[in-house]
């Protein structure tokens, strides 16, 4: 397993900045045995905010697992005004993926799931296509198939958002999912559903970037992964990655391309989510290394 | 020399597509002894135009280097209604730099002129602030301040474009000059005036885009060097690259990091021009390798 | 279909150079109505050899296509001494995959072959493991699983080598194939053996290669494909990536991150080497775009 | 000023990980009225190392600045068996530089200093040979000539040593200085000397590495930033990057390429030192952000 992960808790927060922070924290879980693995902290010294990610071990630490939130946020996070959460790398989180049309996303992520090189649970894949149904089955995931039009786009999401209550999903990914999410889901899963968009944001938001990329004759194509807000490809970005073209590439050439690109870039921001790296602070994330 | 120059020509030509075009091009080379050196050529399958560019050898070559342009433009160019040009790169081209107030570019170039990496003559430097004046006369090149202000804009221009007549200018170099170049100028040097942009073009066009790169939060910051349209910061790109950053960049550090890209970028921007291998076709670059 | 497959031939050259040649090629073509789409070509001027891979319509092009080899070696290349060969695009070739424990690789070859985005046929997987033979049959392909000892390399291989000519296999990709092929089978697939090695050549030829980086505490690993002669890791490199690292990246970070590479750089040499864009001169490639 | 220097204080330091160094540090700090602006930790689990960056406020610290290293290294460093320094950076360092022929990287450097984008002192330019006088010129900086033969090379050094000392320098650049550097210049300046190799090390150490590329046909170049030890080409590494090339660059444009990846490099790796963000243990660097 690349890190460590039984028996162990991670603490993402931030809060206003102010002198002796790092200390208080460092310092309750130093006096209640807790040793730490990983510390990352960062001061944006614009908005005068204090971030914070640690982890620690939890074999020796005074305080049951059940009870950490408990003893955190009475006697360090309401103090510092903090937004915080506790993770245990442990307990696997709970993942749906959306697809349409386009394997290569899919088949990215189900690889990685299946070779055990990421510690998750995928429940089901949901998609308004049947195309890559036969995709679901080679891994043996659920797949259900809702096909949207104007007329049954509201009660469609009705029975998605249900599916994903009833499996208990913590967070979504949109594997080049060709349906504008609804406000609906996304209020409910702030910050917690991943977009690839196959273009360097925020060039080119909406609909045929590669087309536009090719007609304005750009050196460079990039693809964005990113949390979904309510406004279209505005969401704070987890990572970004680009490629070199040329003259010579013709607009087929720039979509097969830019697919290793989207692949390889939304499987960065998954992992870098299911590691508990990221925050997100003014429609901006910490993604801490 | 890093290629050969000397005693050699180069055609630069884009034309309507037609089956056989690149047989007549080198046939008349060849009848003429004239031993092809480089050639490129690329076809735009959606437009249906075809482009060249061959450098070949003169030692041997039957036509005088003064009547070329006369026999290729009677025997070949007018049949297949080609737009051409031809270079000779042992006749270095003459630029002029236009900056402002930043450094970084400026030094690039001149030390790359200063030690012989380029083939090229700078006659002047001009600007619209005294505060490079000290780096021009570090390589002895005259340094011509014209302070702009809302009045004097048109007399201005007027006494720049006179000044590069003057001096013979083949193209213009804007070294972060922060001013918007006149259409006048603009029309008389058509695809010959390179700028830098210290953005990832189109995303992050006009001022301050380094602010609009934080304020956004992308993961990756950009330069672009372009020919210079009418329409700002939209024409042509000719070479752009990226540099990554992460929420530990101030825009202080993003600012720094930008200024190695646009240095870099602009100086293989000029390169490409002074060795003639960039065409534009519907403001879009065929950049020749 | 990305790039044009019905109905053209490519030929792929290389010979001394010799004033004129691309004049005769194209000549030969063009009186045969044969409309070119694609023409690269490179003088080694070191070398003084003439590279060249030419794709045209063959449409309207007189000479039927059983009889443009002896027609072009008869009155081309015999004539300039030439070392070629002739492709037709709408004939796929045919791949075997050899494997040992690592899916990555495997996998994101079998999702492009399955999706249509490679032009190829895979009739067998050849593994001396079992562990993914799992995989072989979610994609339906054969998998022949040889168990290698010190005493059995030699009866194994013939097996292999009986096997590959029963397939009639064109040519064999290594996806992390974690044995050294005999001298044997090298001779009988001369640049014919593609190999991923997972770093960046020459540094780190051998055995754990990312463990070697990370103890010369190197800012950045890559990957190489190459195809694969009797030297271990010395045969000709046809592409090569690299991927940033720190000091915060532990051996198993590391081997994560290469995995990523390792699988696109495979990809991208296995699509040169399908689209016909490689050739082998002196140990080193010349890969047209 | 890109980041805040004035009445700052900064402790690099390493020592054996144990439970609860980070709390012990930052409540000193805090103790002592220091606010933190930044901080950065880094455990070598392999190891059992622990490594960290502080930076902070000295204007309401109660320790003057002339007495934080006495109470400091009594109080904490000596507890926990720490290697440390502190550095004020308002005091900037004093840099030699040593060049010998090519003009690239002195250039690079220069304007930097000229342009204030970097905060240190140059008194100083040693060189073998007499070509770049008129570089440092220019910039009004002395410049040392001692050319080096076979039976003079002990006495040249002794005489640069004592240069050095006299002008008080605490580090050195060597910016494409082609000589080696004596053992004891060497042990004079331990993990102060900054060297910059033209390939991607390991690959290619010693002499002509741009031939060496081209020879085996890598498709990436790559330059390499270290801190000098007596062991030619293999001391521990600050900084590298890495450029594409293909069949059609030749030596001399592979060295043109490698020139502006030399120059960056280097100026990223002196710029990294010169804000105290390295750290050498084991012949590798810990480079803070």
């Amino acid at each position: 397993m690349p890190d460590k992960l039984n028996n162990t808790a991670i603490i993402l927060m931030h809060c206003p900045d102010k002198q002796g922070i790092v200390a208080k924290i460092t310092e309750f879980l130093d006096n209640n045995n807790g040793n730490i693995i990983y510390l990352e902290q960062h001061v944006d010294h614009q908005e005068k905010i204090f971030f914070m990610r640690v982890q620690w071990e939890l074999d020796k630490f005074l305080i049951p697992r059940e009870k950490i939130a408990d003893f955190f946020g009475t006697q360090i996070a309401a103090k510092y005004n903090m937004s915080w959460r506790i993770y245990f790398p442990d307990e696997p989180p709970r993942m749906a993926i959306f697809v349409s049309k386009f394997s290569h996303c899919l088949y990215d992520i189900l690889a990685r799931v299946h070779s055990g090189e990421w510690n998750v649970e995928v429940p089901l894949i949901i998609s308004n296509h049947n195309d890559l149904k036969n995709v679901a089955e080679k891994f043996s995931i659920p797949f259900h198939c809702f096909p949207v039009n104007n007329s049954n786009k509201a009660d469609v999401e009705e029975k998605e958002l249900a599916l994903l209550k009833k499996h208990n999903i913590n967070f979504i990914v949109l594997a080049r999912y060709m349906q504008i999410v609804s406000d609906k889901i996304i209020n409910d899963y702030p910050n917690r559903i991943i977009n690839i968009h196959h273009s360097f944001l925020p060039a080119f938001p909406g609909a045929k970037p590669y087309h536009s990329a090719y007609e304005r004759g750009v050196k460079i194509i990039g693809a964005t992964s990113h949390y979904v807000t309510t406004e279209l490809d505005a969401g704070p970005i987890i990572e970004q990655d680009v490629s070199r073209i040329s003259h010579t590439d013709s607009i087929e050439k720039i979509i097969r391309k830019g697919k290793d690109l989207e692949k390889i870039v939304l499987s960065r921001a998954v992992l870098l989510h299911l590691q508990r790296r990221t925050l997100v602070y003014n429609n901006r994330t910490i993604v801490f290394g």
